[in-house]
């Protein structure tokens, strides 16, 4: 199914393989990255088909014009340029990528880059916005009556992360050593049930000030864009510890992010309506218009696909997020990073975490053939998102992370 | 009563006020801070009786070498420079400011100096530390049968809490609006129930590797120094949001740290045990020496003195909290912000929050002649710690804030 206004001829580009209608980076596209190439420093670039345009290079050529911020090893200075920047320069980006744009640009084959994490991370917060998700891992930690709490319709619940943890796309996740629950008292162990959470990453993009609030109008023009996001989780560990500040060393093991920033502007065709919502909310937490995306969004395990679901069956859009993140006067920061939490539909075979595709271990799923519960040492995981319009496609390319055995 | 291993006659300084007894700042103190003057940028200095000795203006005059650090608007650059140096140049300044030391010195007068937030704080963390603490709070949100949680006396629990929204000693606090539990669902107010936390901060001074756990003794090496913290809190916000993810918003409205970092050299001498434990700790908690610090802690209200506690009623050590926050691979950095939790000894007058004190505000206690439960607008609380040596004491001076009316 297509988006509506995501139809009409899409546009071509000088660099072919973009043309292709499967291919993630499209000229419609234009995800930033940060790349680096043999005997080359880090440096800002967009994705264009099977290429990088290195934006360094095109402002030391004249180009365009961005005050220096593409030769960052982080997109955070280009991001901290605003709104109009990010638009104005999306309008070069257009022209000189088209396929009647100038020649001699400089591209590098992907093939011959290496990738590194798009921002720096400045603060790390994720959020618990899929209804299914939350039902369902309710019932597991605490019964089917008190599954979903009682402030989860009214507020977009969400906890802060660790920052430091957060890891690019590719990078292995080192299964942890922990404390769980045992006959009496607490057992040392590798962690036994670890897991992973398919969720988007919405990428701050203005500062907020203290004391300040933030209405849902102005939290959607602060976010930059999106990356997918892998939060691992250990939940043998996070059961044991998370009465009652909520999780932490269960989630400090490593999130995992996708390489490519797609951008706010490259979704805006897709724009869509979420989960149905049980009541009015208060006028903080109000949006005026459909707050989500048609994105089709799914998992992988050894390239078997597992579970595929879409973006618009949430609750909560990262725009209420970051207004309900601000809401007690919390600064926010360019670079701050929101998961969106674990996007499950309703069905197993549309649910973004083991935990709940197995309902908590009990039924085995088959991957290649083997019955499977929770992810094994040398799992690979990948997930996998898109938003599909007439004749392309707004891709987030990989995000994938495998997993290596504890060190005890 | 004087601390084992904190008497001797203690030094003297060139510079008067620091050898008066109650000065927070002695020779033997040397804690470290942040400080700007008419003019000028802001550096990094070092606190002595009523002055500041200019570390950048000492490094420019050959009087010390850092590498240019001191010359930054935080002490992150130095405190990375690792412990050995750390100690040389506490050396070196001990020297300096002795009696008979070089005159001319680049001292400024405190009262003449802006003081700044004396790390950029790469994340924070905060913890939940003291037993008493933990069992009165666990008895007003759940009741005495699960005050204390049965993971409790076998790992430190904490939380990530939100770097940006930790603030300067002085710097006026807003009460915040927020969403309570209501007769029927959530209503919209401006807080009822804002309260303060008595807190230690333990500033990290090395970074870890991913993937990597660190024993108790390799934390401790890893702590820089201290700080006074209080961790501005909103009950009613927190009673609805808390479950099951822990506190946001209700601890993002600012939390306050002391200007000046006192160093672990510092409080050496007054090394001391910790509360008694009630079983065998895991391997990775278990500590050769005492992890606590004789120290004087405390709060007051408008000028009146509210609580007195020391630090040694606390169950777990920063260094504990440090080892259980990488236990799970998590990477540690310099500039990390550990919170103690809450520190409250076992009797009313000894309570780190108001909270505890009035018995979850059904019991007003008198501040300057009027009954009082929570704070309100216009209150001003201040924190005070000191280490007791014999003649001397190692201060950390003033950690205030003012609470401001909402915005509704």
């Amino acid at each position: 199914m297509t988006a509506p206004g995501a139809t009409g001829r899409a546009p071509r580009s000088q660099v072919a393989a973009a043309n292709d209608p499967d291919c993630d980076f499209p000229i419609r596209n234009l995800p930033y990255g940060v790349f680096s190439t043999e005997g080359a420093a880090p440096r800002c670039g967009v994705a264009i088909g099977d290429m990088i345009l290195d934006l360094a290079a095109c402002e030391a050529r004249g180009l365009l014009a961005a005050g220096g911020s593409f030769a960052a090893p982080q997109m955070n200075g280009f991001i901290a340029r605003g709104r109009a920047e990010w638009d104005r320069i999306r309008a070069t980006l257009t022209e000189l990528l088209a396929h009647d744009g100038p020649r001699n640009l400089p591209l590098v084959a992907m093939a011959n880059a290496r990738l590194h994490l798009p921002i720096r991370v400045t603060e790390f917060t994720d959020f618990y916005a899929s209804k299914h998700h939350a039902f369902n891992v309710g019932v597991l930690f605490r019964g089917p009556e008190n599954a979903l709490p009682p402030q989860w319709t009214h507020m977009p619940i969400g906890y802060n992360g660790r920052a430091s943890s957060v890891v690019m796309s590719g990078t292995d996740i080192r299964r942890p050593m922990g404390q769980v629950r045992g006959e009496a008292g607490p057992e040392w162990t590798a962690c036994r049930r670890l897991d992973l959470e398919l969720e988007l990453g919405a990428i701050v993009g203005a500062d907020s000030a203290m004391g300040e609030r933030i209405g849902v109008d102005r939290a959607e023009d602060m976010i930059f864009g999106y990356v997918l996001l892998n939060d691992w989780s250990t939940r043998d560990i996070q059961a044991w510890e998370y009465q009652p500040l909520g999780p932490f060393q269960s989630k400090a093991l490593g999130t995992t992010i996708s390489p490519w920033i797609v951008t706010q502007a490259a979704l805006e065709p897709f724009r869509s309506a979420g989960a149905v919502r049980d009541h009015d909310l208060l006028p903080y937490l109000r949006e005026d218009r459909p707050g989500f995306y048609d994105l089709t969004l799914g998992w992988t395990m050894n390239g078997q696909r597992m579970a595929q679901t879409n973006y618009n069956v949430m609750y909560w859009s990262s725009a209420q997020q970051l207004a309900h993140h601000a809401v007690s006067g919390c600064p926010m920061r360019v670079g701050d990073l929101l998961g969106t939490g674990t996007i499950s539909g309703p069905a197993p075979d549309q649910t973004g975490a083991l935990l709940e595709m197995t309902q908590g271990g009990r039924v085995p799923v088959m991957v290649n053939g083997q019955p499977r519960t929770f992810l094994e040492d040398g799992d690979e995981v990948g997930l996998f998102g898109f938003a599909q319009g007439d004749g392309y496609r707004i891709g987030f390319g990989p995000c994938t992370g495998r997993i290596l055995p504890a060190r005890p």
